[in-house]
Order: structure tokens, then sequence, then C-alpha cells
């Protein structure tokens, strides 16, 4: 398994290929993580639109570029049907979409029975930390609350066999990230250690995940969304003089890369 | 058509005017750009509360100093109901009020209809990008979700007309600003390109353009809305390194004007 | 009575608690104030999830290390029996948990009905400002919006008075914090005029409160929140250009405290 970075040349030829092409990324997401999304979104180059007003889930998703689903949108005045209608939506219109299910396995059946309900209509990625990938592989993830109890080097194997066995690709964010379409899996090191400290980044990358996945295939596009947001993840650590001053410096990276 | 900027002797009194005054902005907006609007209320000295908790649509319409109805709260637990509640109280208690009909013609009947609805009840402010005047004139505005793909020079001329034909003040952001009564029209040049990378800076500027309507008449108050944000703007990109950064200047630079 | 900072040794063996022991802290809070409130949760070492997806409120309440209940989540998707599901499951489990009724008592007795429901439930802290405590008190506190027409020094008898009658502890923030559990009463000094100006400093410190209610008892962990809040504030102002900077260095000092 080859480490991948920004220096990757398919990374870079994506990274553009956003900038040009300024994809519309339809998402429905929470309210915690929704301006850092929309804020990374727009960093890159793409234009995002957030929510399920009136209308919005079926047309959006068919008419958008790419679509980002995270559970925690259900939180946000986002309806279990709301979320089922877009994901079908955009299977059917061939839109390309990401599925981050937000503390699936963390102790609310009726919550995870939502995110079952969204994965059975076959995202083209599905993103999460390593509790939520156990919990989805049918084991027990031990999540607490919205965040992760392992490390993502405890679930590499199973990131190859979910992504095989749902016929997606499958990404798990962690100290370093893999990423899987279950014959090839790539290791994205790098990022930073204030990234867990900021509110919405995970939920964040699912977004930038989708930008990448309307300009190119889903395994490629996963993989240069974690490859960016590790490089801009070092870039601005090294400006950064807190978890605060880092979640903007991280933003002017993902802008100037 | 004169350009108009801060130097301007009523601008520079209305936004004295709000600092001292600290108008009480209700809102009814959505949750990606309501801590930028939020902040930005703050930051020129007004007060806001934002949302439709029970009974805060008719109460707090009723009672603030002014109010802004972002269309977009439809995707945030306010209600076709909540909103047009709010907008009949508003109008009935002579509260000045300011509509953005986010994406409104962007392919979502339903959506349109709400705003539609809101829009009969008579705002003294309406204001948008490109496609969505095109689109409230009836016509095709080819707006992609929230973002607009026609610049605001295309439409002068329509936002006069819409202005007479609403009986309302009309505004239109894009590298220029035009706001018209429907006899006279001011353009308020300026602001940067890393406005359009910030998300919220549209919805901002509505909520800033009802806390100036609480301290002047509804035509002073979006041109003065309009000539802040631009000069803020411009300052704002000066000491930027990217979007992120910019944000935070920009809130400064309205703190600091 | 004393005023108490960060340099008393029981705030600061309660700051490392926070640190070492990683809380996590399920909160049902409002959309405007969400990202600062979890951000200023992780800068401290605490783990957020906020929202009232399905289940949650019951299943996260129960389970978390702490809760805290902020009313405008009324304005953010979460049911009235959102809230009292999640404060009777808090209750009933142990779970110590904060009620912070913005805007109680400022013109919507349909929400001041909701706040006394849960208010019912037995919180181990109620957090607020001065308008909000008299309110709760009875009384006309003459809130504007989510904002106090009032000055915390105007209601120091009152705290005590409400933390006696309650049961339990009440904090009022403004230019000085008052704590009190009936019996001692604490002043905390510092902070920053930037802190009202910045949205969500007032909800986060709910927020802030829950996480030290994880580590030890309420009356210490309120004092602790307020002791890193007031400093935390006093060294951003050093660092701030503004209110957009100041947010910004308010969160890094939070982290390095």
């Amino acid at each position: 398994m080859e480490p991948l970075t920004l220096a990757d040349a398919t990374v870079a030829a994506n990274a553009a290929a956003v900038r040009e092409q300024g994809p519309f990324v339809y998402g429905l997401t929470n309210f915690v993580a929704a301006p850092l999304s929309a804020n990374a979104l727009l960093a890159i180059g793409a234009g995002p639109a957030f929510g399920a007003a009136p209308g919005w889930p079926s047309a959006f998703a068919a008419g958008a570029s790419a679509m980002v689903i995270n559970g925690a949108a259900l939180t946000s005045a986002a309806t279990p049907d709301d979320l089922t209608t877009a994901a079908a939506a955009a299977t059917a219109a061939g839109t390309p979409w990401v599925l981050d299910p937000v503390a699936v396995g963390a102790g609310a059946p009726a919550y995870d029975e939502v995110m079952a309900a969204v994965l059975a209509a076959g995202p083209s990625i599905v993103r999460g930390n390593a509790s939520e990938v156990v919990a989805l592989a049918g084991g027990d993830g031990g999540g607490s609350g919205v965040d992760s109890t392992m490390d993502s080097s405890d679930v590499v194997d199973l990131v190859a066999d979910l992504a095989r066995r749902l016929g997606t690709v499958v990404a798990v964010s962690g100290a370093t990230d893999y990423i899987s379409d279950g014959t090839r899996t790539v290791a994205v090191p790098g990022g930073s250690a204030y990234m867990p400290q900021v509110t919405g980044t995970g939920c964040s990358l699912g977004a930038v995940c989708a930008a990448f996945a309307a300009v190119t295939n889903p395994f490629d596009a996963a993989v240069a969304a974690h490859a960016v947001y590790a490089e801009a993840g070092a870039r601005a650590e090294k400006v950064a003089s807190g978890s605060g001053s880092f979640a903007v410096a991280f933003v002017d990276a993902l802008n100037n890369l």
C-alpha cells in the first residue's frame, strides 16, 4: 500500500478540474458543520447549497453535479424521508453522492435504521471514522457521540471488506486515512492533530469528496479529497496558534492549494 | 447613475445611528449563514435573534426594530407558516423587513410558491443576486443552487422595473451592487472577489439591510448597507491570505468602520 | 464575596480534569451558536455531539458525561418534546446537565412555557443573562430578543434567591459574572467587551459549564467554566483587531489555557 499525497499527478489534475468546473454540490448536513463545509467547498472552487427546503431534496439531488448526505442532517430539520428521497433521486439521475453516517452505531437504533435505509440507496462513496465503519460492517464500533474511540489503522482490512460488500468506495479518516474500492486500498498520511479539535472537519471532508466526485470517478475523488485535506491541514498547522486560528488557516490553505 | 460609497454623508450618519440605537433585528434565516449574519449584525452595533421558536415569529416580528426573512430559513426548521406569519406580523406592526429569496427560481416550484407568498406580504426591501431578481421578475434566471449564473450588471433595468412593480426597494448584489426604489437607482462599487467565496456574505447583507432599515427609510437603508459591505470587503481583502482569513477580517472591518 | 480567577487551584485542577477525561457532552442547542459551542468544547478537551436526531435525546442524554439544553434549540429542529425527553433522561440517569433559557421572558409565552417545563426536570446548573434570570425568578427582565437590558450586578441577590428556591446552581453572566448555589456566591471578573459582540459566547459558556459538570460538582463546575471563559476573553482581547479576530483568538486561548 503506497502512501499518496497532493504531489500525485491525478490528485492535482482533479483539484484543478474542480476549480475550473465549479461543480454545484447539494448537501443535506447538520448545523454544526454546515458553515465550515460550505466554506471548504467554496475554497476549492465548488458551489454549495445545503438543506431540505420544500422540493429541494428531489430537485437539487437530481440537478446537482454531486451530493453529500451527512446523517446528522437529521438533527437539522431534514427528515428521514428527505434523506431517502434525495438519495433515491441522486441515484436515479446518476448524480454521484457521498454518505457520511455520523455517529452510526453510537447507541440510537432509530437513527441507525435511517442510515441503513440511506446506505441501501447506493452512495458512490461512504466516508466515516473508524467507529462508524465498524458499525456499518455490523460490529460494535464503541463510538461515543460523534467521535471515534478507535484508530483508522485498526480497521484497514474492514474498509476493503466493506467496500467489496457494498460495491462502493469506503474511506476512513484518522491519523492516516484509508480509501478502498475493494480492490485497491490507498493510505493518505499527513493532516494535523488540530483537525479533530475543530468541529466539522470530518463532515466537510464528506462534502469535499462530493465536489471531487463531480469531476472524476468515486475512487480517485475520495483519494484526491483526502490528499487535499491532509496537505491543507499540514500547511495550516504551521501558522496556527491554536484550534481557532487553525480552522481559519485551514480554509486559507484549501483556497490557496 | 452616480457611484456611491461609505464616504457619502448619509451613509456615515446611518452607520452611526445603528451603532447608537443598537436595533433589535429578528431574523428567520438558514443554519449555513446564521453565524456570520449574527456576527455581522453585532459588529455594526445591532442585536440579532434568529429562528422560529414557539411564538417567536409573531411576537418578535412585531416587537423587533427590524426583521429579515431569508428564504432558506425553510431548510432550518422554519415552516412556510412561520415565514408568512412573521411577514404579516411585521407588516401589521410597521416593522421594516427585508426579504432575501435565496435560490428562488432554481428549480423547486414548491419552494418558489412560499417565496411568492412571503413577497405578497410586502417587504420593505428585496435583496438577492441576479438570478433571483430575474426569477422574481418572472424570467428564467438560470440559478444553480444558491448561486447566480448572471452578473448584476445584466439586470440593472430589471431592478428598477421590479421595484416599481412591487412598490418596494430592490437590491441586487454582484461585482457592482445596484439598489433601486423604482425612481432612483444607485450603483455601489467595491467589495472583494473573496466575498462570493465565503458562505453567507449575501445572506448576512440582507440582515445588515434590516439593521439599517431600523434607523432610516428602506432606500437609504439598503444603500448604506451595501456601501458599508463594499468598504468592509475592500478593507478585508488587503489583509487576507485566503477566503478563511478574509471572513475574519471582514467582520473586523465591519466592527471598526 | 471574593473574586475568583483561573489562578484558583480548584479551577486549574478541574480544567486539567476535563482535558484528561475528555467528557462527551451532548447538547440541544441552536444553529447560530452551535459551531462556536462545539469548537469551545473541543478546545478545552471535551467531545460534543449536538442536536435531536431520532433517538438521540433519550439515548445520548442518558449516555453522555454531561448535557446542555439551550432553549433556542427550539429554533433549530428540536421540539419541546425533545427538550423535556432529554431533560428527564439526563436526570434519571444522573447525567449532570445545564439549562440556558435563552430569551425567556422576552415576549413569547409559548416559548416560556417550554422553558418552565424543562426547568422543572431539575437541571444541575441554570445559566443566563440578567434579563433571563429576572424572568425565571418571576419578574419582568425587559429582555430584547436574546440580549439582556440589565447588568449582572443588578441581580446578584436574585441569583442566590433563585438558586435556593430551585435547589440548583444559578450563574449570571455580564461585565462580572456571579455564580451561586444559594449558600455561597462567587464573583468572576474579567472577560472582554468583545464577548457580547460575538454571537454564541453566552450559549457556548453553557456548554462549557456542562463539560466541567462532568468532572466535578455543579457549583465548582460553573465557577471553573466562568473563570476559564473570563481568562480566555482577557487574553484574546490583547491580540484582537475587532470582533472577528477576537472570536478566533478566544478559541485559541481556550485551547492553550
